[in-house]
């Protein structure tokens, strides 16, 4: 039973290393399955921000005096299954590549409200150290869903847009 | 298939209809769940807007001459089996209310990621009808999350903290 912000905090803080350890071994599909150079550019750099956003998950771990251990995220799940769903749906192109901008930002769009929420028991509890550190990651991700914003906006919408005219 | 950005606009504005549906059917649940008053309240609240987010989706597809039709969004389902589990691994009381919170942000966040999409793909094809509609329904969804972050971090998890101690 969760009977605390301390278990319900560690609960989260599961879910979220789950989703991150997802995200780390799904983006190379959807970097495949991706046309766009500058979109394909974008999903490996956040690859890349994903490995630090682990280990800072791990040190949050460490600090708690925790082991680090995953809980099944169904949300996470939910997400990559519409990704699937998408690349069965679409061709390799613009229109499949403004389809993963889309998904992507759903999965960024989780993972600032998981840290939101784990930030905000964090600093109630009084553990300003694992705040910051979770912090820098929630910038990362708001930073990712806004350089994903702008590429569908001023690049890949319009091509998939020229696609199909 | 989906081979333009319009079959893709349409793909999503399905899986939103869904998502606002299982929402308004579901959010009686989290009320009958929760114990502050507060929370209570601004669930009700929410619900109630989600009634009208779900005639503008119909505006929507009339707009488009397409019926309206739902199709299966795995996330949606996905983010209401965290809160299954919440409900399983909580008693009623202040600790189940601020992970309540979190849950709902999740939730606020999907949708946010998803109207994100729709807007950006309906401004693209100079849909700004369409666009101007969502957008009302996106500035509802931020709302509401704002007032559920201010509701955790003024109130709940302050109320969460004194339960434990």
């Amino acid at each position: 039973m969760l009977s605390s912000v301390d278990d319900l905090f560690l609960d989260v803080l599961k879910d979220i290393y789950f989703a991150e350890k997802k995200i780390l071994k799904t983006i190379p599909k959807l970097v495949r399955g991706a046309t766009s150079p500058d979109l394909k550019a974008a999903l490996t750099e956040h690859r890349h921000e994903t490995e630090g956003q682990i280990e800072r998950l791990q040190q949050v771990f460490e600090h708690l005096g925790k082991p680090a251990r995953a809980k099944t995220c169904e949300a996470i799940n939910g997400l990559f299954e519409e990704a699937d769903e998408l690349f069965e749906d679409t061709e390799a192109g613009p229109v499949r590549d403004a389809g993963i901008v889309a998904c992507a930002q759903a999965v960024e769009h989780y993972e600032m409200a998981r840290y939101g929420a784990l930030i905000a028991w964090a600093k109630a509890s009084k553990h300003g150290d694992i705040a910051k550190l979770l912090q820098e990651t929630l910038d990362q991700e708001k930073k990712a869903d806004a350089l994903l914003n702008k590429l569908g906006t001023d690049k890949i919408n319009a091509e998939a847009l020229r696609e199909a005219a």
